[in-house]
This record gives C-alpha cells, structure tokens and sequence, in this order.
C-alpha cells in the first residue's frame, strides 16, 4: 500500500542515545553500517548523534530524510521509557503505533526459554510497530529491527548493540537493501603489515599512491597504523565488483612485492588467525610459556574457530618459581641473565616444548611496567623466543606504551615470531 | 560592533572531513570536547558529521546553529581546496572572508623555523578570517582557530588534529567560552553491577529514577549494558561542583542499598582492579586453571599494574590430558561427567590451588563455540568453580553470543566469583 521508494544512493545515519552525547562513548556502528552500505554503492553524505530526546530526533530524522534516500537509526529501540525511537518515527512518518501480537509472543517465549521467567511487562512496548512497517528479525537479542518506505525513502531502525544490528544489517545487505540500491559498488581490501614503523611504511608507499591515482578505476589508499600494526585500506569503485576486485589485487600485489612477507594477511585475517591456519595446513600443535603477556598470546590464539586441534596447553609463569618448576627453567640462568632476558626466553619455549610434547614452542618474558624497569632493562623490554624442530627463534624487544599496550605488542610480535618460523 | 550573543548552554558539534564517512575513522574528538563543555555546564545536545562538501556542510551548520547556542566545528581547516569549513562559515554567517596579513606573517615565519623553507602558497588560505571573527593561536600547527559571535550565538572553529585541538579548547574553556557559559557544571559518576540482566537493573532502578528526579539537585541516570556487565552512569549539575558531588554520593548509596554486593565498583575500576585490590588487601594470592577462557582470565588479572604481588601462575589446560597432567584431574571424573561440568571446574580449581600452593583456586571449562555444542550442554555452556581454604563455589552458566562474547562472559562470571568469595 506504499508508494515506491526511489532507488537508494545516499544515506545517513543517526545513533540515538543519551550515552553517545556524554564523553564515555562514541558511536562505532556507523563504521559498520558505512562499510556495508559502501558494498551496495550507497554513500554515507553525513551521520549524526542524538540524545533520547522526542524533540531532536524528530528534528534529526526530518534532516536526515531531506539529505538522504536512505535514512538509518540505531538504538533507542530497549524496553524502557527512554528508549522513544519507535514512537518519533511512526510520528515524523503519519504512522500509528500498534501491538504485533507476534513480536509480543516471541519475546515471552524468549524470557521463558533463556531467563526461565516471565517477560517484564515493560518489554511489551518492543512489540510496538509503525504502521506498514516490515519487522525485520532480531536473533541476537529482544528489539526486532524495522524497516519503512514511503515516496520520499527508506526508514531503518536497528539495535544499537553491535551483536544484534550485525546480523540484521547483514542480511538487509543481501535482500532488501540490496534490491532498491543504485550506485556502483565500493569494493576494500584490507593489507596488514608487521614489522615496520609507519613513517616507513609511507615512504615505501609513496610510488604507489602514484601509480594508484592513475588507475582505471581509480585506488584510494588508507593506512590505519597502531602500536604494533599497519593496516592498508585500499578501495575502488567498480560498475561490477569484479572490475574493482581486479583492479584491487593488482594493488595488493604491488604491496606484496614491495614489503615481502611483511605483508602478513591480504584477506581480512588477524594475525592469530594467519599462525593457526598455518599450524593447521601443517598439521603442528603450539604451547606458550607466557610472562608479562599473562595468558594474552594463547587468548588471541583461541579466540579462532577450531584451535583446539592445535592449542593443546599454555603457562603462564609469572614467578621466578613458576618459570623453574613448570617449564624447567634453570634457577641459576634466571640469576645470571635475569628474568627478563633471551636465554630465559629460549629455556621457557624449550620448556613448554619438551613437556607439553607440542611441535612449537613459545616463551615471553618482559616488563609491562609502570613498575619493574631499570636504566638496562627500562619498561617495554620483552624477550621472546619460539623454538621447533631443528629452528630456533630469539629476540629482544623494546616496546612503547602503557602496560596494556606492551603486553599487546609483545603478544603481536611473539605470533609474528612464529608465523615467520611456520613460513620458513 | 556585532550584536551580544545568547549565554551559552546548549552545544552542537560538526565533525568535518570525508574521510570521517568512511568505514574507517570515527570522530573522537567531541568525546574531549563534550568534557569540556559538560564541565562549563553546556550540554551536547546533536553530533554531527559531514564530509569536505560545500552543500552539506552550509546544510549542517544552518541545523546545528538552530538547535543550539553554541556551534563547536572541527577539521577542515588546512590548506587545501578540500578544506572548506573557513569559506562556509563566512557564507552562512555572512561575512566577507579576509586575509589577516599577522597571521600570513606568522604562517611564514612557522616554516621558516620549521622546515627552513617558503611558505607553500596553498597556505595562504589558512590566513583567512571571516570578517570580525577573533583569532585564536594554535601553538601546535599551523590553522588558527575561529570564534564568531552574533545575536543567535557563537560558531566556533578548530582544526581536526587532538593535540592541536585540545590546547586551544582548554584555554577557550578556562577564558572566552567561560565568560559566555550559563549552566552550572556536571558532575559524574559510574556505578558497576554483576550478576543481573538490563531488564532486571531497569526494574529494581525505577524507584530510585522517580526519587532522583526530584532531587536538588536532580539526578540523571544512563544504563549501559553489555554482555556480562551493566554500568549506570550519574550525573549530577550543581551550582558548585561539591553540591554536584555530594548528591551524587546520595544517589550512589542508593544503588548500593538496593543492588547490595552485586554494585561491584562505584570509583570507576574495572572488575579485575577490585578483585586484584581484595586480593592485595588480605595478602592472599591467586592462580586460575583455564579451558574455554583460554588465558583470558589471567591476562584480564595482569592488566592491573602490580598484579605480580597476586598473580603467581596459572594453566590454560585446553585439552582433557593437559587437565590430567597438569592439574591432577582424574581422567575417570572426566569419562563420567564429561570435560565442561561442575566436578571438573572444581578438580581444576583445586588442582591450580594445592599444585601452585597459592589461597584462591578458579577452575574454568565450557564450550566457546562455535562447534562443539550438543542438546544438553549447548554452545556457551561454561562451568566455573573457585575454591579458597574452607570454601567452595562452583555454578554452570549459559551465556549467549560468539565466541569471543563467551570467553568475555565467563572471564567477567569467574572473576565475580572470586570478588564474591572474598567479601564473604
């Protein structure tokens, strides 16, 4: 009974929620919503953020449709008398608000099944629609997405927890949005570098940008550096995906060529990803003998799918003791070298290896500060070590940073270590 | 000569740059800006970002200047054709845009110093003013800031960059904005609960919201929940900070008399702060025997700076022969009751305890997903034991989400086991 909406090209986005105008957090789902609208040729021309106010949303939204096509709210869809999204949107679109009646049984089946009790009586305002408002299905969580058109566009209400809009947003992507959108698609890769300074990764860039501008379709180039990790964005605009996609892997393959095996992952894998997929294809197991990373590096290791085949057990020693009666480190090469050396190191990669019987073995040891460090070993000074068959692998390093950040890098470069080993 | 402005107690923020609509950065600087302000008593009532384009960004200011009193834009200040927020400022204020020959003076005399070079001739455009604008310096590049003042109330312009945006706010914050401001300054504070879900908070908070409204001065609660913990944020606008503060403290009593020892932080820590402050307190020490967390425990006890005092060792026993060896658990108890079950994580848990000699056991072992589940111990089905001298806890726990959102949930759940055991 709508009118046709016009075919989708521009969106804006409007997080909804009091929390977002306070300092204590930033939206991020628009990152999210950008880079799946991006994949239909959608352009994001301007966001905005908004309190649980009646008021400015409905000033917001009456801005946003007169920017955009394709307008996409997030959050303000809970169960409680702030959450007013629902409400504003059936106003500013001449919708009346009714009970779907389904959404009402699906949400106490839900507290029924999950929280073995009633459904609070407040959650029943997440059953209420805007007239002619298709309802679109929230797996993750109780407040079901919905989705409105009209002459003048395309309303969305999603979720604001991440978990919960993903999925929704995804499969919008490939149904809904995915038939009324117009523009020519934006395809990304993304490149990961290990082991450079970005300063120098830019330099080595530079020829490249050149050639890239110059390319039909054209490549933009984003470089994303953090304590521990360069990241390449590349993206081009194709009137097919494959055109772009084309265009893009002739670009990462100038990186490759440019950085060699620096360049650890030219398909969206984290590092932990790339080491267990070579352990994996190589049939090796790995155990870590961790320090100051304190359990971060076999965490990183078995936040992948499937690393129990290759994660079989890992120490954290974090006393002298333990580094001795665990993984047999010698008490007297802890007294002639310290604990926070490259023979300690080795003797906890070999340690973990011998008496776990797995095929590699890692040992981290350093200073995660702010206390602990010396004029010789300051804080940030880590030795690691990885040891397999017939190869080992040692180094000391000197990291930047706060204690959370030099146990990151620590837990990046020991990965790194390995992944160099499994490469050969 | 210009007409006096309104005082100052709502703000709006404009973001500018095209590459803050990519999927790749997000605009964290109105998160300082909003201290700021807050802390003069202006609230942020919309956020806004728009890309380097004329149109939207002459759309954007228009809506932000009619919604509040204040307009803070940042970026899009620099030398090039794409940075166009000087130009449009001047068009929707209507004012003549000039060159100001102290600033071209000093823009010289910076690259000369600098890079010992010429002035680019881009940079010229930095050295233009909007007619009547007051400049203010930037110590720290080279685009000045802007202030603009008539009869509906200020813009305000300041370069993209956080350390040269930061001084010149601070500085308009402790001089011209505060002479402008009208609101009495926010206060904060951020209440940490365990163990209940956000409908649950909601429904026990309701009294205290009615109570709290009331109040003088009257109290503003925001509910934050993620998997696995809820945060509500206060806030409170006095006349003088200390009013703010001590009503504040009114109402965090009341989340305690009502939340009881499941209010686990009222001073900002984290949850592995105050059970390492526990721990430190009763010089007790700890040791975690780890399956499904997979280090992520241990790791989260590390974060905390002199964590060594507590944190002695602890096992990732991911396979069933690690939890035998390492940790004593006889392979018949798990034949019986298979390896994610009550009996294991308390054999865990006593095995860490007795074998690293230290006071407090925690035994972990469940299914992260997303293989691995079965009809009667799905995915997310985590059993946690922790054991002290003459205590035992233990309890299964069904958590929902990913992979990683389990590992997060069962980390949190072990981690408030403890903290419970230890206040007693």
């Amino acid at each position: 009974v709508t009118s046709r909406p016009p075919s989708l090209a521009r969106a804006a986005i409007v997080a909804v929620g009091s929390e977002l105008l306070t300092p204590l957090r930033v939206d991020t789902n628009s990152l999210f919503i950008t880079e799946q609208l991006n994949g239909l040729g959608i352009d994001v021309v301007c966001k905005a953020v908004v309190g649980d106010d009646r008021a400015e949303l409905a000033h917001q939204i009456r801005y946003a449709r007169a920017r955009a096509e394709l307008v996409v709210l997030c959050g303000g869809l809970g169960p409680t008398d702030d959450d007013v999204t629902r409400e504003v949107v059936a106003d500013v679109t001449g919708r009346a608000l009714l009970e779907d009646a389904s959404i009402t049984e699906r949400l106490r089946a839900r507290f029924a099944a999950r929280f073995s009790g009633e459904m609070p009586a407040i959650n029943r305002r997440q059953a209420m629609v805007p007239q002619g408002a298709t309802v679109i299905e929230n797996t993750a969580g109780s407040a079901p997405g919905l989705l409105m058109e009209d002459a003048s566009g395309v309303v969305l209400l999603l979720p604001g927890p991440p978990r919960e809009l993903k999925p929704m947003l995804r499969a919008l992507v490939a149904g809904a949005l995915h038939d009324r959108a117009s523009g020519s698609p934006v395809t990304r890769r993304v490149v990961r570098i290990a082991g450079r300074i970005e300063s120098q990764a830019e330099e080595m860039l530079q020829p490249l940008y050149r050639a890239w501008a110059d390319a039909m379709p054209p490549i933009t180039a984003t470089i994303l550096a953090a304590l521990g990790q360069i990241e390449l964005h590349l993206s081009a605009r194709g009137a097919t995906t494959g055109s772009a996609a084309a265009c893009l892997q002739s670009a990462v393959n100038d990186v490759i060529r440019v950085f060699g095996t620096d360049a650890f992952s030219v398909d969206g894998r984290a590092l932990e990803q790339v080491v267990g997929d070579l352990l994996s294809a190589a049939g090796l197991t790995i155990g870590v003998a961790e320090s100051c990373t304190g359990g971060l590096i076999t965490s990183r290791l078995t936040d992948v799918a499937g690393s129990s085949k290759y994660v079989e057990r890992s120490i954290v020693s974090y006393s002298n003791s333990a580094k001795t009666e665990l993984l047999g480190v010698p008490a007297e090469l802890i007294a002639a070298h310290g604990a926070v050396s490259e023979p300690v190191a080795l003797a906890m990669a070999d340690g973990i290896r011998s008496r776990a019987r797995v095929d590699v073995g890692v040992g981290v040891t350093g200073i995660a500060g702010p206390g602990g460090g010396s004029p010789e070993k300051p804080v940030g000074t880590v030795a690691i070590a990885a040891v397999t068959v017939g190869e080992t692998r040692s180094r000391v390093f000197r990291f930047l940073g706060e204690r959370e950040l030099v146990k990151f890098q620590a837990s990046q470069a020991a990965l790194d270590m390995v992944r160099r080993m499994l490469i050969g």
